[in-house]
């Protein structure tokens, strides 16, 4: 069984999407392994984008990796957090690139979680009308969800992920060893997007969660691997199908509409990304029920692991009427009308409207 | 002979790129011919963007034409000027899209000369990851290039056009008759951007030039239909080739390395961009000169009918090593190597790299 650090041939999934399609490579120390990183494009320059919490611990590795594959290799370090996915801090990207001369071939590389990614990203899809990036997730949310498919945004003071590009990166590269630094409410917040797997696409996978679970949070590497792995592998099989969410693309949004709400009712960064999510599955958990879709103890289980994983089961204070508001800006409402996914059956996702009534009683059901 | 005003059936000229193909009607009084609307994306609502000096005068007509088309019409008006390109600006429509609760299905409507449309272009790039676009473009220098192709961006305080998209509109309508109103500085301007495409490919249209530049400049309608149509058939056949600019698509830039030099070092909105275009062929005549490819007979024909235009073809006053720092970070510079197009012979364009000292030349010969 690989250890963290040690240095395997890594596990691919690949993202199949014609002229740009790429793997995501799976593996502990990745990072320091210099095979990882053959066959990028090649160019004189590279920027590392990285936050105040990632950068000292990873950015020196990641610099020694390309430091031969690169005539200069910059760095550029944001502040960390979702408050910070906004302009200001995208145009320090920008700042960077156009101060270090950087041209249309110069290599992005996104080091961090999922905020880090999206703006790296976004920058990438930007600078100059588009240069290549790579994708260096750092946290298990990123590693599972976010870095995969080419979304990339930033917030507007209106909205979450309101402004950005459907733009694929040139690679992914998730290092299992890096998931060691993680602080624990980062883990779970982590936990909740691949949990989202399981009642939208998998119920092996909802079993197999439900055994390895402590496995997985005393972050045994074989359990990373196989939770890391098979969440790459949905979300591959689903970007595949559906690259700029036309359509089934839509489901793996399961839990963040509610989710959204929190967030953006809350104030961005007071709840993770990843506890609103959690949050707001067991929400749409409810509204399935409600809707006559799946039965109460289906929505018990999921919730159970939900609350297993430590992330929060009830709602924040928040009257329904914020909730609702909230949503009707959400990207996914169309003519004022909220889409919600819900679960159809265990194990399968769609998108539905549903009454406003339903909806606060869904909320209800998870009040404190 | 069509006459402004007058509702005739448009021109058509089709930018063939599979499934964002999309055709560019050409016509006096399109603006409020019906028929001209028909067959866009249905969407619940539709954003107009544009300027306060355009839209005083059109967008109440264009407001009137798309009114039966969409249940709610907004409108934001933003600042006039290569000055406000920029993020401030551009975020002034993303404000009325989110506080207008436009959705992703929303049509933007670019009403305006180049700088709206790129602003309008990019934030419809960017919006929820992308939302439908169409260029109105109302004046020369835009219905003849910046409207067709879908280049998008906004400047950087470093560098012209840094930060934007390659996104394609729906559709793109030029009303000759909006023509009518644009300021002489602004109709020669464009005139830059119509003579650029003579020396680059196509002998045939400097002919016509040299015949019918007076009537052009009276803005004869038949005039500016064929000026207009001629150059968007020449930009659809290049972008047709190389949309993304990996090759011959450079070749549309032809004045525009030393341009934006000028632009950039006399501060952003001093020389409008089609004046910088103007003077930088010029020098731009003069480098292919230096490099044996043209004789001096062709730059004297070429920048005599720049002349005729109303263009500046002596340069500002700007030292040559200014012009070389800020070409260094000209999007078409890869590892500092700045990349000028040149004519290779008349008619046919190439981009090569070039002996500083050459490059220090040409921007004497045209030293005032």
């Amino acid at each position: 069984m690989p250890q963290a650090g040690s240095h395997h041939a890594p596990q691919q999934v690949d993202i199949a999407l014609g002229d740009r399609s790429y793997p995501i490579l799976i593996g502990a120390g990745l990072l320091e392994q210099a095979s990882a990183w053959d066959g990028l494009p090649a160019a004189a320059s590279a920027l590392i984008v990285t936050n105040n919490v990632v950068g000292p611990l990873y950015a020196d590795r990641l610099r020694a990796a390309l430091a031969g594959r690169y005539a200069a290799v910059h760095t550029v370090v944001l502040p960390d957090g979702e408050a910070h996915k906004d302009w200001q801090t995208l145009n320090l990207v920008f700042d960077a690139l156009l101060g270090h001369s950087c041209d249309r071939k110069t290599v992005l590389f996104a080091l961090g979680g999922g905020v880090v990614g999206d703006m790296a990203g976004f920058a990438a899809a930007s600078y100059m009308r588009g240069v290549p990036f790579v994708q260096v997730p750092t946290t298990l949310l990123a590693q599972v969800d976010s870095s995969v498919g080419g979304k990339t945004a930033i917030n507007h003071p209106l909205g979450k992920n309101m402004i950005g590009a459907f733009y694929q990166p040139a690679r992914v590269l998730c290092d299992l060893a890096t998931l060691q630094t993680l602080p624990p409410r980062e883990f779970s917040a982590g936990l909740a997007e691949v949990i989202k797997y399981g009642p939208i696409a998998d119920m092996a996978l909802l079993d197999w969660l439900e055994q390895n679970l402590d496995a997985l949070v005393r972050r045994d590497t074989a359990a990373l691997a196989h939770a890391v792995r098979r969440s790459c592998e949905i979300k591959a099989w689903v970007v595949g199908q559906d690259e700029r969410e036309a359509g089934l693309r839509a489901i793996l949004n399961f839990g963040h509409t509610f989710g959204h709400a929190i967030e953006a009712g809350m104030g961005y960064g007071q709840w993770l990304h990843g506890e609103a999510v959690g949050c707001g599955m067991v929400m749409a958990m409810h509204l399935s029920r409600l809707l006559g879709l799946v039965d109460e103890a289906f929505v018990a289980r999921v919730t159970a692991l939900i609350a297993r994983a430590g992330l929060p089961v009830t709602g924040p204070d928040l009257a329904p009427d914020r909730y609702l508001e909230l949503m009707r800006v959400d990207k996914k409402a169309e003519g004022g009308q909220i889409r919600f996914v819900v679960i159809e059956a265990p194990g399968r996702a769609g998108v539905r409207a549903a009454p406003d009534a339903l909806v606060r009683e869904a909320i209800a059901a998870c009040s404190g």
